[in-house]
């Protein structure tokens, strides 16, 4: 039985920067049977539209899907092994979800980190950067990258890769 | 007679990051015949004082201008030399240009592919990273975000060097 | 009596990106007594709340805290010597003060560079990359940005390291 070597990589990027593509280049790599954790829901047609778009370019090569917009550690907890690596994408959709249904948000970020810390496959997440804009005037906005920007160094930190993409290339931050 | 290795460079870079100056310096050394590919458009007096801002910083040194908002690719095919660079300042605006006449997207991004792939001399693009804020609450503005991500893949990908630019520093990507 | 080479620091990143605990790092590797100069202003009961997290994150380790929204030049020459490390948090609140306040930008920028080329002592600044997000549809928020994007070049130029924070990483830009 092939088997992966057990911890977190961390692919930030921005809007279009290829950064789930590459993701999924990470994943394939290891050889072990491929899991995608999709943490967006499809509140309007611009969003289906947008989840769509992703399943198309991501195939059906052999992944085993599971949506997963709020117990995203329990899932995670639940659905790795050490034969297996799991896709989660994205981070900053999860964010959202928690905050739109008034969830505890540190506590939610502890239960990710002790999965972290505890699972026995590879977890490859993907996230938004949205820091490097303007200060939003919308508060809820401000919080959103307050949390985001969090929870980014949290999982950082625990990670032992860390990607920045920009125009589909990836810079290596950290491993 | 003094040639150039053929192909594109990509210059990445936020607002008055100094990714203009930048890829002005790696023009300049090529120390062939330089042209200048202006997409902007005065639409309004913000905009006009900023491309005069631009042309005052560039300055006059040797320097041809060719203004084109739409008909990117085949100014390029036009205009490209062995014996030239051409500057092209820069691909988000033309984005903008696109959309604003309802231009067909892929089209326009497959001919500059196109005109990148077979150009016989070196072509520096200058561009706006723009996604790395919160998500516009206006449907165009996320629009323009994700043509503005996918064309930096298709042209990343194509391109022999590729530069993220930040306070007037440059970061090599690719090359 | 410990003292640090001369010169001046830039440590630049997105909202939350730990940009600041990073900064406090680099003063306290010196060794040598640590001023702190806040330039924020508590305008409102967020901006305060953010300034106490600060306060907070950053302890009591023997930081010496200097409050000044305006006069940041001649506060570093004040306060800089060669057995003292400055931290300055952050040159986008003071950008924001001066517009604010209707200052001269340019010569107050003159003002600083002047002062980072004299000082005897280290100053370690941070700032906010604000421009690599959608072009803001408000012309005070393009302006802003205009200037942070200028003062990062200048600093930069005149810096003997730059380091790009992202998810609590740093990435040296210069130096």
């Amino acid at each position: 039985m092939k088997t992966v070597s057990p911890g977190a990589v961390l692919v930030l990027g921005g809007a279009r920067s290829g950064k789930s593509a590459f993701a999924e280049r990470l994943a394939a790599e290891t050889g072990v049977s491929k899991h995608y954790i999709a943490t967006g829901r499809a509140w309007d047609d611009e969003m289906r539209e947008r989840i769509e778009q992703h399943r198309a370019q991501r195939g059906s090569h052999g992944w085993v899907t599971h949506e997963e917009p709020l117990a995203l550690p329990e899932r995670i907890n639940d659905t790795a092994r050490k034969d297996r690596v799991l896709l989660v994408d994205c981070l900053t959709l999860w964010v959202t979800n928690l905050m739109l249904e008034g969830h505890d948000i540190k506590a939610a970020f502890d239960d990710l980190a002790a999965a972290i810390v505890t699972t026995p496959g590879r977890v490859v997440f993907v996230s938004n950067e949205v820091g490097l804009g303007i200060v939003p005037d919308n508060k809820m906005a401000r919080e959103f990258r307050d949390h985001a920007g969090r929870l980014h160094q949290q999982v950082a930190s625990l990670a032992t890769e860390v990607y920045f993409v920009a125009a589909g290339l990836p810079l290596k931050m950290k491993g």
